[in-house]
């Protein structure tokens, strides 16, 4: 297809129709793609790492979002910091690996050094009128809640991240993230663009018929059902569960009912604590423990799942074992990296208290079969034949969330 | 180069000089290649497949044509379907294999279910309200010439099929295609545009040079030739087989003069029924056939070779012992698939009746050193320093007239 | 990001900031790339290959400049020719391999036959009205500065080159490549703009700390250096060692003067003769000679090295054992082809006297070395976050003069 004007995008955004998936230009077009970079990942709170990357002073990770590498690092006070990871000389990209330890950064070319917080102090030829205070690092928003580390790439960021903090951090503090150490992390590169990976995200309505590893712990009524004489009796029961295990979990202090805000605000979220099937206890193929090291404060390992949910790109699973984390970030119009993480308690022994290839199997596999979903969906509305459809009022109910806040941020964003 | 405004592509079209080849942008431009997909891919009937791919009901294969997957497939009253291969829920494709056998069309995402006529006959959790007679597949145009499958993307097709059918019929019957089996089909891509792979198939003056397994069986003057006092003798002995073999053939029921409306039609065609050299049989190494049962009711296994050349993109060959049909099939302005199928007998038995290597050699070799051709062109009009040549007027006509046609059809489509 | 129209592109060629690298656009944009091609590829005179690469008649070689190939020949006269390697029939490329030999230039297509002064001396099949002397190929301006092969693909080409052939004969002509032959070529591809790979040639500041094999011979004063007391006696010793070097040069009638015109004529260069550290005899290992046969008239092997660097796509260096071309050809805005090419004298003998590893090892490091520079420099000028940072007075002057004459002659050439 050719590509979109600005006053397009500002059209396409204008007739969105309610209850139905986005016209095919928001999944293929590059100026849609370059307006995301700029409006939804340029503008809002992005989730990129989890504190337990860099543990100690002078680790660091870095990060693309679209063309931009992030230099993410903890200074000598043990403060987060976040910088663009160019050189102020020539620009050269300054730490080519995607983590590392550093005393101070120093560019490869021409040994410009900048310290941990980001002042240059050190150069050498240029001269008697050249101002080191003037060539510090260009600074990027960076914070963390409770371990789950947020940038933004704007200049004022979101006023609202502190809010969701505050109403978070009684879900998320028990399990206490930064006591935790990365037990495994997988990239993939998946052929579709960034929103479809997203919507993949947001439904459990595909799960029974192409996830058979995660619905061995995951119960089908949890995501949305339409209801019908032949599921009353299974529905009835799990709403019996969740109530009974939300009262159970309250009482051990762990906060469990619903919060969902996800098209109401700018940094919009989602969460709920969700009994597990099975043993009840992790997203694992038995549904029991994959790391005997139960994190922070929880002593019952049979805590389900505390699943967070964040626009535009994360989505967190904290269970009494491990907290497996994903961040979702844009490459082209057609190609999207999804970085899972799993961490797991900082004293687990490996090979003792829990196994990389049990801890990982059941979202290694999920991933891969989402990966497919979303391929061929990328596949699909490439075809001039797609035209939006209509999404279940029952099990896509936040698939239309996400939509709604990606239209009405990119609304908001690009006044026409 | 820059790419085109479609204003250009107007201008180009104009000045078009009769005799000389096309203008580089025809072959760069990346406006250029989706106009012809919209107005030549998609407006005109295009060979894509031959009846023996899907013999069966629930057989399907899906074609690529530009982005756009299409689904064709065998219903349960043995009718042709054609389809967009996209889910009218969110738009996934719904057959990723390029060939299979189905009951029903089950999209892999959500399970939204067609049956093979394209009507939508089951999904869950869409509500009272959604009604399924609004959700069916879309429809392409199919039709048959005789086994072989053309479709139209357009609403309203070109009449003009139903007369190129009545003219080819007797030609294509007594080979009976649909009665054979596929033998060997194989798909290349070649790095040149679309339009330089037809202009290769549109003459032999580049046979003598480049293809010494073809022309083991082709006679050199049966393409065209610039009369001259060294080939005299040649010519006409030529003109004398092929005035023996046509009445020796017409005898037989087997149609065999030239038609040739490549350029005064919208579905432009050429066939002719061409002697063969040495054996005189197929287009094999030793000019024999290749396959011991011979096709439909033909008997002597000495007919030469019927070609059929249809505008825009295929050709074919019917032998005694087999049919060769070619599918050309843009993939980029610099990209282009072509897909070969080889039919022998439904009762010729591998390793007995026919033996694949042998019945497959000329044409695959033919078909590499074609790629190679359309592929030095396509680096050379990418010069800045090419300019359209003339072609010439004993060998070159029907190149000339596969570029009239092409011109005159984006002339007619897209008023300036 | 976006890309450019050509107003923009005038506007960011007035507003440079002297003393400061280039905005990211000019890395980046395809517009402006494309510019480059035509404005400083298309309009001055290039380097592209040394004569040992063509020694005898019908030896030919083909170069591509972005999308022009470009063939190389010496005609039965001994003199070189230049023609786009493009057929005046349909256009196909002509000869598809980087080097031969031929008697005739015949294309492959359909046997159009060239001579190698680019006459079309045979065709078939074209008619009567056909005239052959209408068809021969296009020819490419090219001159040989005592060996070096420069090609100007402008109708008329910059009138200066002939004062920079006489200014350059005398420090060229003692070494005599063109009785030299070559020794190993090498070609890596850089994933940067061109630009790029010049400014780093035109510095080295960077060398200390990326050069390990280069800089055992180079001393690091003979390319700026910010005067501190620290060093003072350092690069007193140095003009020192410089100034004899120089005076026993030019009595041996090696003229060593530095000629500096890099950003004040069209075709701007620049030559020097250094003295080399150590052994002081050739960029090696050692900094002894890597050939035992010295070149042309120079019979004392410790001449240090003559540089010589053109704008806008070459550096060498000639030694008293062998010399080392380098030309670099833009592929898209971050590709960029580096050809390197080792020459001995023709009488030396491989394994005897030299050995291709100990003569290429020096710049082979370094090539690669510098790749990697050029490349995080390109990923950290595609950041949004890149700003132009200031150049060392002392460390980058020529590079400064780079993109002086870069931008004098973009704005020269596109009139607002």
């Amino acid at each position: 297809m050719s590509d979109l004007k600005v006053s397009q995008l500002a059209d396409l955004l204008q007739r969105r129709r309610p209850g139905y998936s986005l016209d095919a230009a928001f999944y293929l077009s590059d100026a849609v793609f370059q307006s995301d970079l700029k409006h939804i990942f340029g503008q809002h709170w992005i989730f990129v790492a989890v504190e337990p990357q860099i543990p100690e002073p002078g680790d660091f990770i870095t990060v693309d979002v679209g063309k931009q590498s992030i230099l993410i690092t903890r200074d000598d006070d043990d403060q987060l910091q976040a910088f663009h990871n160019v050189c102020r000389h020539r620009g050269s990209r300054l730490c080519a690996s995607h983590k590392g330890m550093v005393g101070n950064i120093v560019c490869p070319y021409h040994q410009w050094t900048y310290d941990l917080k980001g002042s240059l102090i050190h150069v050498e030829h240029m001269g008697e009128g050249f101002k080191k205070e003037d060539h510090g690092l260009k600074k990027v928003h960076v914070r963390s809640l409770e371990g789950l580390i947020f940038i933004c790439l704007a200049e004022t960021p979101p006023a609202d991240f502190e809010d969701m903090a505050q109403q978070m951090t009684p879900y998320l503090a028990p399990h206490r993230l930064k006591d935790c150490k990365v037990a495994a992390q997988v990239e993939i590169v998946e052929k579709g663009n960034w929103k479809l990976v997203m919507e993949n995200n947001r439904e459990c309505y595909h799960c029974v018929g192409n996830h058979p590893e995660l619905t061995l712990s995951l119960y089908e009524y949890g995501f949305g059902y339409q209801p019908s004489p032949a599921n009353a009796e299974g529905m009835a029961r799990f709403r019996d569960i969740l109530a009974k295990s939300h009262a159970r979990w309250e009482a051990m202090g762990l906060p469990s009912a619903e919060i969902e805000v996800l098209d109401s605000r700018v940094t919009g979220f989602r969460t709920q604590r969700l009994p597990l099937d099975r043993a009840g206890q992790s997203q694992t193929m038995n549904a029991e423990v994959a790391s005997k090291k139960l994190l922070g404060r929880i002593t019952d390992p049979a805590v389900g799942g505390l699943s967070f949910w964040t626009q535009p790109n994360s989505w967190h699973h904290f269970m009494s074992d491990h907290v497996v984390s994903f961040s979702v970030l844009p490459i082209a119009p057609g190609e999207t990296l999804v970085r899972t993480t799993w961490c797991v308690h900082k004293d687990a022994v490996e090979g003792v208290d829990y196994d990389v290839a049990n801890l990982t199997k059941v979202w290694n596999a999920t991933n891969d079969q989402d990966r497919r979903l979303v391929e061929e969906s990328q596949v699909g509305v490439a075809s001039g034949a797609y035209e939006p459809g209509p999404y279940s009022p029952y099990t896509e109910e936040l698939v239309e969330k996400f939509c709604n806040w990606y239209v009405g941020r990119m609304r908001a964003l690009n006044p026409v």
